[in-house]
């Protein structure tokens, strides 16, 4: 049993780790696209700059455990491949869906990093569960400055945008 | 100014029918593989069926702004076929996996909603706010359910199921 929960625990590290490089991959686009909107811009940049630094986190806890990390990106490619392509295509709409995913996917991410706390707990790795437990609170903290800033965002995005086909209609 | 922002009300509604149904499909998946966790998938169920009479009442907005539904689907087709991938991957994992999507995923529609209730005052239409803000809130409870349950769902999980590899390994 505890070397069960071990290696679900080596697993959920994995998807961690795969899931923080999406993470990154889906903020960088969404960045490049902020220009107008400096504050958000700047909280996106220095959330992927801390995803960095969950990376690294992660990667240590797995190599504690003894696994390989190159392994959890292939693991998870196909479930990563369509949050880039759902990335993708929102992002390319409106910062407003952006921010929307971004506050999604946060909360799965902070989810998910609960689940690892509860994990490590039961596979007696308490090292790994307080690093899961500080990455949770920094996706919640960027779930919260998002929903902070959101009727703002919503705001100047409706100030500032023209609706996509009013010109094309009248 | 005033036409521009009803517009953008009307495609934002119509993002949020696709995501209704697309909310759906990915609950109706999950829910056919929960019978070991019988109160989530009683909650599930319940949200279903909240999400169907949403999708309708979404629909009796985008009437009211004289738009179409039909419309709706193919333009965020895309979109909405990744979030599918996305939900299918994930969903034929694990319980805690679908827990931790299906979490974000009601963030997603709850922030969404925040931006219609924005979107319809712009516009001038209380009534499709009042609308949106009474979805929202079903979104949120939902949320707030699944993170109350969620510490429970992830043991119950973990005492029940053996790690998908430990048998191959030793």
């Amino acid at each position: 049993m505890s070397m069960s929960n071990r290696e679900r625990l080596l697993k959920w590290l994995q998807d961690a780790y795969a899931m923080e490089q999406e993470a990154e991959t889906m903020m960088k686009s969404m960045a490049g696209r902020l220009k107008h909107y400096p504050e958000l811009e700047a909280r996106i940049e220095a959330h992927i700059a801390e995803t960095q630094q969950q990376a690294e986190e992660v990667k240590g806890c797995i190599e504690r455990l003894d696994g390989s990390t190159p392994k959890a990106k292939s693991a998870a490619a196909s479930v990563m491949a369509s949050v880039q392509a759902l990335g993708n295509a929102m992002m390319s709409d409106e910062v407003v869906k952006g921010v929307g995913i971004c506050y999604g996917f946060e909360h799965m991410e902070a989810v998910s990093y609960r689940a690892l706390v509860i994990a490590a707990e039961a596979a007696g790795e308490p090292e790994v569960g307080e690093v899961c437990r500080r990455i949770q609170q920094q996706e919640q903290a960027m779930a919260e400055w998002l929903l902070d800033h959101h009727a703002a965002i919503v705001g100047e995005f409706l100030a500032r945008e023209p609706a996509p086909d009013a010109t094309a209609k009248r």
